[in-house]
């Protein structure tokens, strides 16, 4: 990570849009706090969430590629964040030993405290079981000291689990509300870079009220409006029991 | 609360001695920052928790009861904890609803903002379902603006579960390893208070740093030596994704 | 049931506010479909889910009953349906052999098709729990050749669990997404009778709207605009797939 | 246990006609084995389990509960097991602290190795799950030390489900196919003893069938014609991995 | 589909077999029904489903393929379904990129509102797992607009899992109880097919019965006899709760 | 497996230290019991769990290997069992279709009653996936009479997941607790062999006491000192309820 930075996360993310719609308030809360925050896309989602993009005359995989990475590009920005894009395709998204090497690559070259990635198991989306699975096992890779031995290994990130569409089909069960009313202009700002997906933003910012009532309902403080809902992958530890 | 305290937690224990073995480090934590921690014993465990004192002659359910309070007393006073005994009875622990209440009383004079108890289903041990249970009940009742209304509702606690005797086969899945190494030493004396259990002690000492090892392995610092796990019932609020 | 309805639904509701938020559009769109739509309340949720009441002074728990069931009663008149309140007290609600026989009683009276109520487990409110336990254990005896003979046992309705406050922490997994579409309007006047939980009007007219999205995205009709979720405890039998 | 017997088996079983439809096969087969073979009925299933009788002109529990009982007792001779009932009354079935005294008396007596008894969440009948429960209480009372302390504490036996009617819908997933070919024509002598659920009968002798090809596809010896499938509740122990 | 259809159904099966057994009496009901139904084998189960050939001398995998294939397609005759094979190979059955894009096609060709497949974990049978996974991907990659946009993208059809050997051992709990009396006849039709497995002729039979018992358990009508059952994976939607 | 032995067992080990920490007891036991007992490593783990190698100057990936299967070798033989190396390289353990053809023909010679290895899911290694995963692979290939027709299918083993390093994250629940006391002298000599982990020696010892407390407390012989604790896959087949 930068060396005047406080801290790293990390979103490996499978399609372009992803990180804003379900993981932009905490990009921007950790940007705002001082950490070097960098967004691995493994694809630009060009094929199956562009709908939008598709019903335009002359689309092409490579203009929908284009449109989409500029909407990241400009999202990222409007989060404080650092944007990569492995171009790996979508539906199916396909992670094969080489695309292994380069997500343990960006990992080693982040060194990230905290991994934010999908659901182990979307019945509608496979592409986000790959990218769960994919991080899961380069953190693996990414911490062995056998490998690459010129860069250095990872310490134990945390990993969590943004919200899925469908959570409760997905088996997401929240252990974390975290809230991010102070950034949440910044979220919609880059949400409203997603021209692909526009009729999404009602659905999100909607979304983020009513994790936003959860959070009070669950001992939050009273001045909570915006939350997200996060399921950790491995034990907190500390010293704390709240 | 006591007024000069910085916050309060409290145990619901099933028995006298639940407290120490699974929670004693993290009471110890509380004390010594400064929190008001209060221990309520549901029953002694005289009869079913007391196989040393049972095999001495002439033992009686209330002898029984005597050594068992006294240990325990013995043992909050070195964790540096309230304690209160309800004498429920064990094996099995009935919780009828006058008993409910007073476990309201406890908790709307306690104001805590963490609750510890057992985990919800232990084959084992039925008495500790009824605790898990009884916690919830009461705490949702310590809520409600109707009841006993001269005193004051409490708010939305945290629920934690302490690690049971056998924790795969109470579906315990830790998702907070809490850091005991700077208190290991009260919790050591308090363990040693527990003369009726004390073929318990060697075992909760590995215990202790199994769970350190772990807490090191999830990305702990390499300073922790020995942890309790938990695991919490409803989802954590806050600003930070570690 | 009456001897010109096409069938008979009936719901089994912990406090006298939830068949509303949780199940209005249903029972609406069953009444308009001209069946028998019976509402059993439990309690009246005076204690615990009346917090704007006791804001009030001079509350009483007589008050609060009277205040809740006025609301109750209007709400059910919107929807079509007849209401009986069984008054057994909330926070927590007890259900004894004597209840379970009157609810029984009720079963046995309305003949139902289907039956509604709460999930098994919520760890906010077990009283939630009581009710669908009191469902499942009211069916089963209702079902018996050999209790009260005088009376007609029930077949083997249908239980449909509907959606919980925090769904993902009660393990709720919708398996029915129900089309409120046409009787919307009705449920929002059923909503507006419930004053003492009047904040509760927004996060369920966007609760509807979300699972109205989530209907069509697991194809549904383009045109529906507002859904219920539900979980059912048995498996549905039949001659179709879909 | 009787003093000429190579070990103690036991059942509890929620209504007079469970042991012989789920467990009659290894009641046989332990008989036939020189273990004293004890059943408890928790009661005769004389409401609920008795629609065949209830058909009848004339039938009052009483006469329900005579038949129930002298068809069980049929049954248990077929089998080669003693039998005991507590009455205490079905649909539903409930078990008060002096049941439980009860049941945990008889456990005394019979000081059991191996305790058999319904699945935990059965949802077409919670008789089951009391008895279930029950069952499990009553073991941890009957180990206490300081419980009625001129009888003997058990040990610690291993508790298995057996199957219920529909046994998905109770998540039971078996882990273990006892093969019961050599006995099978005991089971059949004492199923047709149940004059009162005959129906039953075709459906447990395919059943059976269909366990036993299911034994010989785990491994089992190719002799293997019928099989009852169970669920253990605790590890089992020993120096067999098979 | 075929234009005068009334819609569509498609079964995605492992091996040549499955759709026999599992999901007969599914595709003989819509055939029966005017409905589009298209078999898919993605293996002949050639090596490890016809255990019966290779006990025949001088038998090879491609004697074994005919054999198989012969077998299906008069199965699928007699249940008035299309059928097609991919012959991807068995034991293990290996669904590479391309294989994907043939199901897809296959998909997009057929534009079912329903889909049957296997399970998603069957710990015998890894290859009823890849067909699983292979439907789920193929569903996917079918709705995007973005692929092989000369083709038109099928909407959200209805995943259901049918009943593998084991149920219990693959996590199958049946939502669905599906009533296939009146064309039982077909079904064993199409099972008298299967001579290189003809020894789950009975076993199947059987099952249909047992199932047929549970489907007038759970409230089906009483002329109800044989049954298959199902799992959904995605929420129904619509406007009745039964 | 060799003519002269009682029986075969087998274990499908990731790395090539996995056997001893996790199996050691029971690979002693059975060879100590007359059984032909084998060892597939599918990697030496010399990337990833040579942790202690790395950290030597000019360490290499031809070095690591050369010393970790030193240690395997050595410890091996200390158990008495046959060991062999598939050397398919780690973090990631990537098992083609070459690789499960080879792990078939080592089943097949072996021809073993149980096999031993990882759990299914492991968050913080998917190289014990991968080696599960292979496992129940490979078994159902060795079962298939169509492959490989010169060698000879395998039976139906059972198949035991041995303990993973942190249980409860890996949903592991023990059914088997395996008495290893009179061999235990026999895995700590095979654990002194692994000088590359000689960190998790002390770890594994009282891990090993820790199961045996819990042994005898599940009804073992209070002779058990050190157990390990397994996790069978498929239901087991026999005549014995214990």
């Amino acid at each position: 990570m930068a060396d005047d930075k406080r801290g790293s996360i990390q979103v490996i993310s499978a399609h372009s849009g992803d990180f804003v719609w379900r993981a932009g308030g905490a990009l921007a809360l950790y940007a705002e706090g001082g950490y070097d925050v960098r967004i691995v896309c493994l694809s630009y989602g060009e094929r199956g969430e562009s709908q939008g993009l598709w019903k335009q005359d002359g689309m092409t995989v490579k203009k929908a590629k284009a449109g989409r990475r500029a909407e990241a590009v400009a999202a990222a920005e409007a989060l404080g964040a650092d944007i990569t894009f492995l171009d790996l395709g979508d539906y199916p998204l396909r992670i094969d030993a080489t695309a292994v090497d380069r997500i343990v690559a960006e990992m080693r070259a982040a060194q990230p405290q905290v991994l934010l990635t999908h659901v182990a198991s979307d019945p509608y989306n496979r592409d986000h079981n790959a990218a769960h699975e994919a991080t899961l096992l380069a953190r693996q890779v990414a911490q062995a000291a056998g490998h690459d031995p010129g860069t250095t290994p990872i310490g134990a990130p945390q990993v969590l689990q943004f919200e899925p569409h469908q959570p409760e089909q997905c088996g997401f069960v929240p252990n974390l509300l975290l809230d991010i009313t102070p950034v949440f202009e910044r979220k919609r700002k880059a949400m409203e870079c997603m021209g692909a997906q526009s009729h999404l933003m009602r659905y999100y910012t909607d979304l983020a009220l009513r994790r936003g009532v959860q959070a009070v309902r669950n001992g939050g403080r009273r001045s909570i409006v915006q939350a997200e809902a996060y399921q950790r992958v491995f034990p907190v530890v500390g010293q704390e029991l709240l």
